[in-house]
């Protein structure tokens, strides 16, 4: 590796546990040598139940025993899977051009990150993808790895709840009582699930795609032209991943797209996923007709050689498609979409990434960089949703990923966009149907367009059906949808919304482990016990922050009341005397009359004084 | 009328159009003296399209042509409807109590609404409630109003996309292409649909709540015993129905209960809804136990001499279910079901409200105040939904509900809660067999426990199926649920995020003019009409505000990009391309080598230059 030493210290980027958290580590039977990253909840003494574990996607950043310096960046603990397992060599790789960031220098030229890596590249006749081991019936580790982190809480869900387990409706989603890397292999090898996990990030910390195993989010990065610089860029994707984002999309444009890209990908324990053709797009000054195929297969490479895990290619836009969007109230939205059927019209042939699709699967293949096959014709309104030119894409897409499994590639295939609710699940169903079960992918979907501002909750809607329907992984909304760039606030929001989305989803599937974390939340509220209530929570600074408005005091914290209600009308506190009244009705011998004297006198015990506690917030 | 002259000043309340919008009135030709009020949206001259009519509950605040006084309430316009049509008597009407200020004087008295007006009394044998015109074939002024209000855009959406008309999916809720007042009337004789409406609410402008007609929502306030003001309460109010609110809740507890009121109704056009008990409890010192019926008879006789258009009554809570709730995960939540179970248990007496049910019609029937059943034993958690104590209920509301027709009285029935999305159908199926039909009005429901914070996201998602499903009207939840009280940004989130709920039902149950909004934003953001499309949405101000925050100026707002993509990369742009493609493809003579030609000459003029963009932002 080289090192370069022209440093300048980068802004920091937000580290440490969420509150009440510890990272631990679970080794997984299978491969002891493997620590698989868990998020441990700490409840507080009065509990008196186990803490809660949740899945954890956020890397080193929130372990407070691993010291973070973006300049070095994550370790490379996936390396030695990759050379232990063989069939790769190291190369010198593609060299870095001009281009690559845009043709600038000098002060414009964002600096390089300081380590230089000698790329992986795949042997022919060998083994790389996951898609290859698994239908050779070879377990890696990646499987095991993928196996230990949805196993989550399943033990703990069936002790707890086993006549509970069939109250999900999956839609012909299987969803095993336990995960074996067996079954996670056996899910690869037909190609409905996917472990995005190019050999050149060996900073990834493995998860997986499809829906027989949770539903994940994705949080999209990137520079755009007129905003944002690289710092930003790494705390965003930071950020996305402290609360939960599963993977990350780097979109930038715009120039340094190369640089930008390595600081990401070196600091990144998530899959990262790109859309090629922006860059390539640069590298010829941003004119859609100037595109070919060498300019597009050197970015790729380039990419590959990077470490990107997955590709969005649109290659399902096809020339004889295009007119189909002619009369759509908003025609072609999909920005690769729109560059591709520039194309296409300008020179009048078929898509070079449709002619040269088995090309692009050989080179993806070398690296094992998964396929998210770009939904181009995606409907950008309420009007355009599910028409033909959506779905005839859709069919293309079908045949693509037979394509590309024939190739060894690892496939997902991405989805709306703007669909009204009475419209979703068929989307589903038919992408299911065309695609052989390859993970869905989907973005939102908005289930109305009139509320810019608000995009997170018109598609958080969408998304939390369509994920319960069979998409695999969500594409989170930001509020800043149609409007801006996402800053750090609307990137948390967006986040958060899908994580809501995709747990609903994986309630209402049946997810056997999926309430115990609501289950410890809804105890903790019914107990008063707010600090639990807040650490169980997706956003424990928020809840708390919303609760203290109104009630700032510590005594308020241990308070058997909130705001909401006041002292006086606690239903929770009410319940206490059911639940003493049951069991009296258990004891035969007491009569009914003795009861209700019993009542009597535990009555107004239960209340507090509505006016003390006003009195006492006046003098904070 | 007698009027107090201690006058102080009230806080201002908030008045004028949205951005771009102006108040109009239609006159139904059944009725052609009423005024049935619009907002018009307008477009920008670019537009070339026609303005867009809203439907809108937010009253002559927003008439910049009707000055409001809070101080002297809003134009009494029923009143002359009610007397003109007879069958009612003015009252002294019932002389007002210390307790119904919770005893308090002086300095602590919330000072009086200065106008006092004699109420109504229906008189006996002689048809008040609109349930009995309905029933007895007669179409009222109220029948008349709603029908006009819920006919908007029907026609214009006739016109224009009548093959569009069938793709809704409405579970069985019948959505005639036009409304008559005649479809309004058989509606509500069938218990199908209600029109709150208390004969001493002369301010409202009549709503109709029903699954055959648009999905409506209800916003709560109201001070609790630890927060809050009187002016607070009615600003509240007014930014509630300012934002899209189509009833009002006040859930005011602690003392000055009554004055608060008084000054609500006075100053609402929409109908306002109580739960009594919360009343009659602080009239009881706070102790559920000693309630009783006189005391809650009483609070009832007041609460209807005031207007209150619909009362919850958790007459469903029966001694008999309150053991049920006893190994739940959160107990009973509602707190007006805790206070009734607590006093069953406390007597060991079968419910006085379901005791003395017949008494409750015949009291509100004078008044035609609506019953909202309430679901006091509805699920607070995943866990408890849809269990033994939460359905048993319902189908004792199912029971009641027959019983209130009979004596002629208007029913809607409330659900819940929390549920997990694939838990929602069942609630809706159930509700609609047990009850007849009768409305249902949940609220949320919240599909996961896990966000305190976001929880009007985690119920968004709920209210959108369930509105789907069949609810007729939902209650928001605000972002502060669970945590404390909703202040002025909370309210208008709750709002803003239910209209999207309730609409996003309204597009998928295929409501005939549902979609005119989208289409007409959809259209707006595909021409880069930046103003159309703020001015179009739900919340303008946040769409505009998110906008400028990376494009600020004056000039970006005709842009034909935005930040999201710079300008080089919208899609937007190059599907013009497509459509005069399109075009030329329509145009045989052409040939398509001299289409690329000419395509290669548009090239790369649909670009602006994003350094410049860039450099423009720098110098603000």
């Amino acid at each position: 590796m080289n090192i370069h030493t022209d440093k300048t210290t980068l802004q920091d980027v937000t580290t440490g546990p969420l509150p009440a958290s510890k990272k631990v580590y679970v080794s997984p039977k299978e491969a002891p040598d493997l620590e698989v990253p868990v998020r441990e909840i700490q409840l507080s003494e009065g509990a008196n139940e186990p803490n809660v574990r949740v899945y954890d996607p956020s890397g080193p950043y929130t372990d407070e025993n691993i010291a973070i310096n973006v300049e070095t960046g994550l370790p490379r603990t996936r390396e030695s899977w990759i050379t232990e397992r063989g069939g790769v060599e190291r190369t010198v790789g593609r060299d870095i051009k001009p281009e690559d960031n845009g043709n600038v220098d000098g002060a414009h030229l964002t600096r390089m990150f300081p380590v230089e890596y000698s790329p992986f590249n795949g042997l022919d006749g060998e083994k790389i993808t996951q898609l290859e081991f698994a239908k050779a019936g070879i377990i890696t580790k990646e499987m095991i790895y993928v196996a230990a982190r949805e196993n989550l809480g399943r033990e703990q869900a069936l002790e707890n709840a086993r006549e509970k387990l069939d109250e999900g409706e999956s839609f012909g989603a299987e969803l095993p009582e336990h995960i074996t890397p067996e079954f996670v292999r056996s899910e690869i090898a037909r190609g409905r699930a996917i472990i995005p996990c190019n050999i050149n990030h060996a900073e990834l910390e493995p998860m997986i795609i499809g829906r027989n195993f949770l539903t994940k989010i994705n949080a999209n990065i990137g520079n755009s032209a007129v905003t944002s610089s690289i710092e930003e860029e790494i705390e965003k994707m930071v950020w996305a991943i402290r609360w939960g984002a599963d993977t990350v999309m780097d979109l930038s444009t715009g120039r340094n797209i190369h640089n930008t890209r390595e600081w990401i990908m070196r600091n990144s324990p998530v899959p990262i996923g790109t859309v090629p053709i922006y860059q390539a797009l640069e590298k010829v000054n941003g004119d859609p007709v100037k595109l070919d195929w060498e300019v597009y297969k050197d970015t790729l490479q380039e990419q590959c050689e990077q470490g990107v895990d997955y590709f969005t290619i649109h290659a399902g836009v096809r020339l004889g498609y295009i007119h189909l969007t002619a009369d759509r109230v908003t025609g072609i939205v999909s920005r690769g979409g729109s560059i591709m059927a520039k194309w296409c019209l300008a020179h009048h042939k078929e898509s070079f990434l449709y002619e040269r699709f088995d090309e692009i699967c050989d080179l993806m293949r070398k690296y094992d960089v998964s396929f998210s096959l770009g939904d181009g014709l995606r409907p950008g309104s309420i009007a355009d949703a599910n028409d033909k030119a959506q779905f005839s894409e859709l069919e293309t897409l079908g045949e693509l990923t037979k394509v590309a499994w024939d190739k060894g590639c690892q496939v997902m295939i991405e989805g709306p966009g703007h669909v009204p609710m009475q419209k979703i699940k068929i989307n589903v169903d038919k992408q299911l149907k065309e695609c052989g079960e390859a993970p869905f992918y989907t973005l939102g979907p908005l289930t109305t367009d009139i509320a810019p501002g608000y995009d997170h909750i018109t598609s958080g809607i969408g998304a939390a059906m369509i994920g319960w329907f069979g998409t695999s992984m969500l594409c989170y909304v930001t509020p800043k949808e149609h409007l801006g760039l996402p800053n750090r606030d609307d990137v948390k929001v967006g986040v958060i919304t899908y994580k809501i989305s995709a747990h609903a989803s994986d309630l209402a599937k049946g997810h056997p482990a999926a309430q115990i974390r609501d289950d410890a939340l809804s105890r903790a509220r019914f107990d008063f016990r707010w600090e639990d209530q807040f650490n169980l929570s997706l956003d424990p600074e928020t809840a708390r922050g919303y609760h203290d408005e109104t009630l700032p005091k510590d005594a308020h914290k241990v308070a058997h009341f909130c705001s909401m209600c006041g002292p006086k009308f606690c239903s929770m506190k009410i319940t206490q005397d059911v639940r003493d009244y049951a069991a009296k009705l258990n004891d035969k011998n007491q009569g009914m009359a003795e009861m209700s004297v019993k009542f009597q006198e535990m009555g107004s015990e239960v209340y507090l004084d509505a006016e003390k506690v006003k009195e006492s917030n006046k003098e904070l």
